[in-house]
């Protein structure tokens, strides 16, 4: 939706897209904010890989964590309270240990595994974890179909986990390419919320648009549901000040020669975008952004942090004008 | 070897059968009496079984965390200091919860998995596994291929974890079976290493005869092998007053027709011993067990009775002579 304005009443729904951690921190603010039952999450799996033989979902699993309040809250991924004999154990017998995996975690990947091994869909698997955790909220796979994030980097081809775990974003970046995006089919429960004539807004967490973001928009059903949606689209940028919050934005924006900056953020989503939220610190930038803007502080420390971005977001879906909220 | 006496020198290899617990205990002393890498345990499989995805080999995984130290001395299963994180958080996620993996156990499952996975044999992972361990002794699965022990009861076949954890022992058993025995391809350095010309000993440790040690003698050419071996057998009853030192042996021995007593184990082996090792409390059934017998205390609660027995068995295989050692 542009240019129409909407009102928001808390009972309406809303669609949030994520990657991780810095994402999942909004999606906690809106989950806390709206009323049960109304958030849908769709969440990146383009991280999604295979290790020891497990499958492993970080960005499916962090907004699990994070909306059950079961998260690490000083690291943002992995269960709070964390324990570490499994790493220790699998060191000692020669096992690879370069991805970290918490004795509490690794329930969520064996049960997974298990159950993508006996035929069922990743999506019916984490609406079962998200029941079971007690979360009243819906969270998408963005599909069921495999989609892999691959870096093309000056050492090679490298897939997502490789290029950003075990080498630490070392390798520059020539590329990113989401393998199997274009003929994965989105979820249909995604299409679905993203249809629904009732929503209130869809929100674009400030997760990495190049990492995260972009593979659920490499769908083209999904980037179709999202340009054809009828409530208004709001992004929220991951960049303060030229430097990412959370991850490796800037510098892997900078190697693919993007312009590391809130405005570069709002002006890659471009069209797709009804209104972008920046921090206080990018002020001045507000006027190159092309699209109604919200000014405010972006970065989320505490709870209350969430909640009040979240409530901000919101209210700008609903009047669709620019907001200064410094 | 029957009739002959051989003289047990401490460099001479030993081969020890076993199962899981009791068994192990026997092999910890012989690995501390013996001199380093003469040590040879072949190990029941047949109750190796996938859950969770995950391929698990209680047997062999106790023989391991024995020898190297690491095992629980309370349980006598499972690693000492061992964490539960894992099995909590399964169970928050409806996971199944009726066998228990600890964390750092999990680590031994969740690359031997992976390894089977990829390809490679049950043994050349065990071995691998030993030697991260730190173990001075050979341990080898009784075959790479798959045997299974099922359990007919008056509740249907049931598969052996099933039957001894999940159900524990409750079923009336009516034949034990080692699915896939007869077409199990022995292990190569198992047969090798019964056939040593120098071998000092044969050790069937104190495990159960019905669960543990015929899982491993119904694999032909091990039958044979030990039939044929020029060195002396000696068993060590896992039965003392008529009941089981561990584990169903009695219950299920009742059930199957046999006779619960030590002299009734020694007849259960009958030609295929040389001696017999039983406990002072069992001394008056040592002129029913058709074999010469060592009257000892079997009940192995510290490493000082441990390596004792050790000790006693293999001076008792040097003789081949009736002892008295009560």
């Amino acid at each position: 939706m542009a240019g129409e304005t909407a009102f928001h009443r808390d009972d309406r729904p809303v669609v949030a897209l994520c990657g991780g951690i810095g994402g999942a921190k909004l999606a906690l603010g809106l989950y806390h904010v709206m009323a049960p039952g109304r958030l849908t999450v769709i969440v990146n799996t383009g991280d999604d890989f295979e290790h020891l033989g497990l499958r492993i979902s970080p960005d499916i699993d962090t907004v699990l964590y994070t909306l059950s309040g079961l998260a690490d809250p000083v690291r943002g991924w992995g269960l709070a309270e964390e324990s570490w004999a499994f790493m220790n154990a699998l060191g000692r017998l020669g096992g690879e240990t370069w991805f970290q995996l918490g004795d509490g975690d690794l329930a969520t990947h064996i049960e997974r595994t298990r159950r993508l091994g006996a035929g069922e869909p990743l999506s019916q698997i984490v609406e079962d974890f998200a029941r079971s955790l007690g979360i009243a909220a819906r969270i998408l796979p963005m599909s069921d179909d495999r989609v892999r994030t691959m870096v093309d980097t000056d050492q090679g081809t490298l897939a997502f986990q490789d290029y950003f775990v075990r080498r630490q974003c070392q390798p520059r970046a020539k590329a990113v390419r989401y393998e199997g995006a274009e003929i994965a089919a989105a979820l249909p429960a995604a299409l679905e919320a993203l249809a629904d004539p009732e929503l209130a807004a869809i929100i674009i967490c400030p997760s990495n648009p190049y990492l995260s973001i972009d593979t659920i928009l490499a769908i083209p059903a999904l980037r179709r549901a999202l340009e054809a949606a009828r409530a208004p689209v709001i992004a929220v940028s991951p960049i303060v000040a030229g430097a990412a919050i959370k991850g490796p934005a800037a510098k892997l924006m900078a190697e693919l020669g993007a312009e590391v900056s809130s405005a570069g953020i709002a002006r890659y989503y471009g069209g797709l975008i009804d209104g972008f939220v920046l921090d206080a610190a990018d002020a001045d930038l507000a006027l190159h952004v092309g699209c109604p803007t919200l000014v405010t502080n972006i970065i989320m420390e505490t709870l209350a942090d969430r909640r009040e971005l979240a409530r901000k977001c919101l209210a700008f879906a609903a009047t669709g004008k620019c907001l200064d909220d410094r």
